[in-house]
């Protein structure tokens, strides 16, 4: 997941419940999804060739792998058209070779360490020196000239680390969930994006940072500077939230030949202390990335299940969910959960012998941490006509587009995004699964990930209420996103309710409701 | 602190606070001691240099730089006899030079890990197969032999990773001080000491484990292994619990020339998921440890500030704190926190020019950590006849001793200790100290700290009651006890409360009552 999800309600809701018509539900096969889903399941093999065995799935070898292993899954079990599908070109490969990181006096003490997406190397292991920058003013950052050379950087930042009287995990309250089920209609009738608005705003703060540090950046390269330490306010009790800056991964960029390191706000405290009471420091550092240019598309993965319903066939319900991730642990929760959830799904479905009358197709995406790219691309690769900017034949066929990318939690309902029509259906879709936990319809958006890329041409795009876990305090972009953050119950539950949801959307007499669509204007990369 | 804090309560309790006289209290100087504790504290800095500055603070130089830190601040502040006390022989001192560990194949990840206290080094940089140990007997560990060359060890393990849905951190609540309160007396009037019968089974347990892991280490270190890996259950999310087998310390043993590591539970599982899908894993280890033997004493730290009442001046009253730690962190939360509290608590009396009727002598104890060694030895080295093993004259002379080690929360109360009589002075000496969160005399048993070397010989000693805020699940033992762990709010809650107590034991006209004696015999160091 991208960002932190948002929520929006304003305006009066309508009671969604007493809206819907009878959904004819074949309760048969909804009995076999829940066998198999529950009793067979495998989605805990596959997060963990995903993960334990795969590694970091950033852009490179890494995604490479996991994309090839999926594909070769899903041919595995029966699906159709498996393949690796270009988008365009991403960038750079990367990943780590090597990370080393210590303090060597005052005394020693080897540091946790995690260098940020696209970081460069040092070459060697290199002993340094601190240089600390009290100053924040872009101007002043001429005193430090000359300074910068066989230095490690140290900013002068204030990181309150506070003990957590919040337990880290959590799962939505029947209170809470009932707020979301009797929430009002986002604003503009569901049209807006909090998501993205809210993006550019976080963007918008991160660029006027950026011109400090881009200009201390440029220095610390010129001078020949060893590394860059950062740390943010919630990294803390030896959980790092580590992303990157991904300019760094275009093909004219030139990586900056130093380390760029993310530590502990407990680390990066001690240091700013003891620079302050003038303690002589002294680091050791030996970072080692590699950068690849053989190959600098980005690829999704895609298969089938074609549909058999002459007239139907050709319309497709998609289920999705990206499979790249940062690179400090192995992405369990953000997102080889949602990965393994969907290719479970897919292969239940395989597995009980569905006939769906529209197509089934399972889509992975990469480069959604950086900008949503493979969804977004694959949208105006097949479903927009770019002359017009709406969508085309193939376009509207899409029925539906599920997504699941907010964790390793249970599936507690779905967020329509703002289309009402589609909440009576839903919640009837529900029903076979309110035993299990999965109760609740919110006509709230939620933002930050792939179904993004569909709903913003109108195509109806979801993603599902997941419970929280120890998603925003532990694993989303930190580097404890492991296998062993996984809850195994949750994700066999989470692939069975979506099984069986994309199975009414391919069976259903007509797509899913699609509300009225005015377009975002977006760039994709 | 040595274990964790046991609480037994059994017996029918009388009502503590109908017992007492009226205590004469000096207000003007409780005032005089919050002024200076609450708005001059300097235990933040104390703090700041027992852990930033000097680092771990195990027996070594780690240790004694602390140790001679402590003495010379003492010195500074004005107390006298500030010195460094030799107890008797403790063994090598220890300390970590290097320490690097990570995963080569089938990815590349840098991994968290501690050297086991008193591990021996890789000599270099070594690369490493996994030998994956799955029999637990002792006698199947034959099948192994040969097999252990170049090889990092790894024992088959269930650690089982669960997120908290519990929060981390916490403070006493008004009903668990109200149970403290009303709770009955010990068994067996507070003679019995829980702590160490706890501790007795915990380290038979040990021994029983340590058949099998003392054969497989002689293997080890027969056939030439690199390493051999630990986690422990709680280890996760970053954190990791980590001690050490003080044996190797032993002036005659020779240490394991392999390295003896900690790593997370995550980590740990992940390697044996690997092991057991038959995925090849390359690690990397370089571990360089030191040991010292140039001095193999151990050292406590002793200051006084001198009796005026030329009746009273060889009477006692001591405060005291381990100032060892483990070494994973630089143990800031045990206890460095007591230690800088009652440092604290002696420079606020000097700075208040206090003129104390008995002798007041701070002691900081070495060696705790691994049996209470500093404590046990003081005791038996100046206060017990060791032809009766009972108090000599020295020792009926203490009239109290004070001990602070449960982490950095502030003063709730104190421990009798099973000492009925003390329940109605010290529940008015807390009175001041009401409005600060400290309230309750509970008439239960603390275990695992340097009170009972002196409670065991029937000299009052006490430990007070401390909020636990995160205490267990965070920095205890653990290498993220660091200073940014420390609540500096309540430190000089802490450090002002005892701070009063210490002055008010010195003025009293009575010693603190003292409980019937039964002695437990425990070998000290």
């Amino acid at each position: 997941m991208r960002t932190k999800q948002l929520l929006t309600g304003l305006f009066l809701s309508t009671s969604l419940l007493a809206l819907g018509q009878d959904e004819k539900l074949d309760a048969a096969t909804t009995d076999k999804i829940r066998q198999e889903g529950l009793q067979r399941s495998q989605v805990m093999e596959t997060a963990f060739y995903l993960t334990d065995v795969n590694g970091p799935r950033i852009q490179g070898p890494g995604y490479m792998n996991a994309a090839n292993y999926a594909k070769g899954k899903l041919a595995g079990w029966g699906l159709q058209n498996a393949k690796l599908e270009a988008w365009g070109d991403w960038g750079k490969g990367w990943n780590v070779e090597r990370c080393y990181f210590a303090m060597t006096a005052p005394y020693y003490k080897s540091m946790i360490a995690v260098p940020r997406a696209w970081s460069g190397s040092t070459n060697k292991l290199q002993t340094a020196d601190i240089l600390f920058i009290t100053d924040s003013d872009t101007m002043a950052l001429e005193n430090y000239k000359g300074k910068l050379k066989n230095k490690v950087i140290l900013l002068d930042q204030s990181y309150k680390v506070t003990p957590s009287f919040k337990a880290d995990a959590d799962r939505y309250t029947d209170d809470e969930l009932q707020k979301m089920a009797s929430a009002e209609a986002p604003r503009g009738g569901g049209q807006r994006m909090p998501g993205d608005s809210a993006m550019r705003r976080m963007m918008q703060t991160m660029r006027t940072r950026n011109v400090f540090n881009q200009k201390m950046r440029k220095m610390a390269k010129a001078e020949g500077a060893v590394g860059i330490l950062n740390s943010t306010q919630n990294s803390k009790d030896g959980t790092l939230f580590v992303s990157g800056d991904y300019a760094n991964a275009a093909l004219g960029a030139t990586p900056d030949d130093l380390a760029d390191l993310s530590i502990s706000a407990e680390d990066y405290m001690m240091l700013c202390r003891l620079m302050k009471a003038n303690v002589p420091v002294k680091l050791e550092v030996d970072v080692k990335t590699k950068f690849f240019t053989d190959d600098i598309k980005g690829y999704n993965v895609l298969a089938d299940i074609p549909g058999t319903d002459p007239k139907l066939k050709d319309e497709v319900v998609m289920l999705g969910a990206h499979l790249d991730s940062w690179h400090a642990a192995t992405g369990a929760t953000d997102n080889a959960a949602g990965s393994a959830v969907m290719m479970e799904a897919a292969r239940i479905l395989k597995a009980i012998g569905v006939k769906p009358r529209r197509t089934i197709r399972i889509a992975l995406w990469s480069g959604e941490e950086q900008g949503l790219f493979g969804s977004r691309n694959y949208v105006t690769n097949h479903l927009v006509d770019a002359t017009t900017n709406k969508l085309n034949k193939e376009g509207e066929n899409v029925a539906a587009y599920f997504n699941v990318d907010n964790g390793t939690g249970k599936i507690r309902g779905i967020y329509l995004q703002g289309s009402e029509a589609a909440g009576p259906v839903f919640a009837q879709w529900l029903k076979p699964f309110n035993d299990l936990g999965a109760t609740t319809v919110t006509i709230q958006n939620t933002g930050g990930t792939d179904h993004q890329s569909f709903d913003r041409y109108g195509i109806p795009g979801f993603q599902f209420i997941q419970d929280r876990i120890e998603y925003n305090t532990r694993t989303h972009h930190t580097n404890m996103d492991t296998y062993d953050h996984l809850q195994a119950d949750d994700l066999k539950q989470a692939a069975t309710v979506v099984a069986s949801f994309v199975y009414n959307a391919a069976m259903r007499d007509q797509k899913i409701p699609a509300k009225p669509v005015a377009i975002t204007q977006q760039s994709g990369r």
